[in-house]
């Protein structure tokens, strides 16, 4: 039940997909007393399975992050009840900000953490005038950014490279999300992005652009998405020029990189394992405006 | 002040675009000591002002029902101050599920219900398991609505017919949204449409389908739109073929229509004046699956 000794489950295992509004979650995992996806998740799977069981999740979010789809690991306590009524019985459980999207039976060992292969983040950042239809989801800036100066630097984070410059704020050593041992403050990001995409809650009438860093990576360091899409957003402003991602790589310094953008404008958008195609929104290019 | 005498304001005016999450408002007119948009903006607005000014509103909102681009018309008394200005200094005093995303003035007389031309809905129907990340826009069913059945009956609807059918619950007579005489139940509407569209929210996976229902139309009903909403997803579970439709519109009886689709759904999209290119999306193609 202890998120610290998250042990593959022995025996048969539920991969569960789940989504959740972040905005009045103290994040992922359990802390306490406190309002977390963990503490509410488990609590439904052990009124459901009569009797408690703890559940592993890909990717720790931080309190405000939302989740698109978080994959969740739990051993499987009712071998006979169909996957979709496994689903349907929880979300009757569950508050209206968490759902069960997708129910899988993955067989014996299957670990939400240990067996990603990779996590996609993306950061929405508006350009514009306040959007009561869209705040709960995007970070804000009020002017305009330099896109091509953000696109080019994005692309200086590709490969691996030791991020200390963009973990955290103060959370001490990062967790590793490796069974192997802790590989510090490296990590490997594929196809970093930021793009241009039509806003979904208005007709876009050129009062407001809309902006989304999106970031493939092997594992993340806390915060670090936050940290990228700040340090973006100050070279989108042109207080920084595009070779300061680099600079920032090289010199290893949290004290050196900015600020941390918002938790709101983040989401934790997809995770894949073993067989899950990397890139499912490299051939859509339709969502450019 | 009162939203019963909507005369056409005397000097110059305003002309606010305005969004709001409806979620939380009691709807768009004031009603007592309700939380109204109608309430907040002409509060603010007297606080900018120095002095109590009626708004008046293109349309009117629903308990719960959004707005993305709704245009109210203010008298202007503070001829000396930039458009950009105004809008800053109402967005201070505003709540944040509503915001002014646009000032322009324009000259004397300018009335946003009178003079509107058209005003386009949408309605957003989610096929699928719940979503917490879009709960608050979108109406639900479990499983997968018929579109081709949807799209037929979809464009009976196009032209002048009357709407008793499809009019209201219970509010008595409709309000008329013209100046010259009541039109009774009739009105005309324009290109209706229901199309699949990308989920903003997460990789669309195949485990459900948006569809979203456009409306434009020289005036609405009370809530005409989520009553054709409700009836195309009668006819898209197959509960009713496609001709129902037309059946409605020739009965003009409400009792016959069925359902009335949650307000949550349902979202003002624009409201057109002289000059407005009424079609922005139809040039846009690309926002289909």
């Amino acid at each position: 039940m202890s998120s610290n000794s998250p042990a593959p489950s022995q025996g048969p295992s539920l991969k569960l997909t789940i989504s959740y509004d972040g905005t009045n979650f103290s994040g992922s995992q359990r802390q306490g007393q406190r309002r977390t996806v963990q503490a509410e998740l488990e609590s439904a799977l052990a009124q459901l399975f009569g009797e408690e069981t703890g559940a592993i999740f890909a990717g720790r979010t931080d309190s405000g992050v939302h989740a698109a789809a978080q994959v969740v690991s739990a051993p499987d306590r009712r071998p006979n009840l169909a996957e979709s009524r496994i689903g349907l019985a929880l979300n009757d459980l569950l508050a209206d900000d968490l759902a069960v999207v997708r129910v899988e039976r993955v067989g014996t060992g299957f670990h939400a953490r240990y067996d990603a292969i990779w996590r996609e983040y993306r950061y929405r950042i508006w350009c514009g005038p306040r959007e009561p239809l869209a705040a709960r989801f995007i970070g804000r800036v009020a002017n305009r950014l330099d896109l091509d100066a953000m696109s080019a630097a994005a692309s200086d984070l590709q490969g691996t490279h030791d991020f200390a410059a963009f973990a955290g704020g103060g959370e001490g050593v990062p967790w590793s999300d490796r069974k192997s041992a802790p590989r510090g403050s490296e990590r490997t990001i594929l196809c970093p992005d930021v793009r241009r995409v039509r806003p979904w809650w208005r007709e876009c009438d050129g009062t407001g652009e809309l902006l989304e860093v999106r970031v493939v990576a092997d594992g993340f360091l806390p915060r670090m998405v936050r940290n990228i899409a700040g340090a973006l957003i100050e070279i989108g402003r042109a207080k920084r020029d595009p070779f300061w991602i680099r600079e920032l790589l090289e010199q290893r310094d949290r004290r050196l990189a900015g600020m941390t953008a918002p938790a709101h404008g983040l989401t934790l958008w997809r995770v894949g394992y073993a067989g899950d195609e990397l890139l499912a929104h490299g051939a859509r290019q339709n969502d450019e405006e």
